[in-house]
């Protein structure tokens, strides 16, 4: 008997939610299959292992969350508005009431220091968003919306370091009037 | 046979060292009594299972790791110092070379979401030190360090949140000169 063919994509947002919701090593095995609605042979086949599962999903994670946080910096000046909306695509994920806070940060936490593969491949998601934040401020410097007085790269850096607590403050059950005075008190780096 | 007596701090403080560098779930009981040097025995008589010791480690953390900082915030002006002296204390624990960030927020993310006891007692740690942030930045705006526009709740709110970045920021082995951006960019909050 042929196994039932799955959708891979499909298969890799089920385990996704899993992993993000209870980590790698709070994610078992039997629980990701049947999240997944896959036979653990066809685990194997497709995926590898389940290290190389969790790699997939990252990429992923990439592909279909951190993709529409680096499309909103596109766009028509003012570019800080840009900038803001991104500060606010986070806050949104650390106020989500499931409290998952946000993958690449609880992968950094988790294994971090203990796999330098995943590790490299979290630093390099970071770096893109890095990278996205520092050429949108570029372009407001430019534009006049920014103090000439401002680095870019000193204000990006500080903006991921925040959106990393961000991802951190929502694993508590975070009040919105909380999170509007982080908002606000992190966005006054613009100013 | 009795058994050999131990000093139950200093078996926590070894407790600690070794949930910071691995986390709960990866710090397995034989480790931990190899650790601690203690029994099974001892550990199930002094601290009643591997999760009450952990709330122990918890409790003994705060009063070892975040009094100190805690400390900075005390003393003569200008306050402000006080306030970046002690982004400068968590900074150095994020530029630690074993990358084991900040306990509070490694267990944040690894049980906030599904232990409300100690989800509680990290919040309430937090919570400590945002009021002590918040009360200097108080002194600070009295004193006229800081303009009457600031908001110290919201200032203090926003420097917890970039201080739990700096957390998952030292999970990776992090270049000086970033933090050094972060340091800067950060504080320019209170500008």
């Amino acid at each position: 008997m042929r196994p039932k063919s799955f959708d891979p994509d499909e298969a890799l947002d089920r385990a996704m939610e899993l992993f993000w919701l209870r980590g790698y090593d709070g994610a078992g095995i039997s629980e990701l299959l049947g999240a997944m609605g896959i036979s653990r042979q066809s685990l194997y086949d497709t995926f590898g292992s389940k290290r190389e599962l969790f790699i997939r999903v990252i990429e992923r994670y990439r592909a279909t969350q951190l993709s529409p946080a680096l499309a909103l910096l596109d766009g028509d000046p003012p570019h800080l508005d840009h900038v803001r909306a991104v500060v606010r695509f986070f806050e949104d994920l650390a106020g989500d009431e499931r409290c998952r806070g946000c993958l690449v940060a609880n992968a950094l936490v988790e294994m971090g220091p203990h796999d330098a593969e995943i590790a490299g491949l979290l630093g390099e998601t970071l770096a893109l968003l890095e990278q996205g934040l520092q050429r949108t401020l570029e372009k407001a410097q430019a534009a006049g919306e920014l103090p000439p007085s401002k680095s870019p790269t000193t204000l990006s850096r500080a903006l991921i370091n925040a959106i990393l607590g961000l991802a951190v403050s929502g694993k508590l059950p975070i009040r919105r009037e909380v999170l509007s005075d982080v908002h606000e008190g992190t966005l006054a780096i613009l100013d």
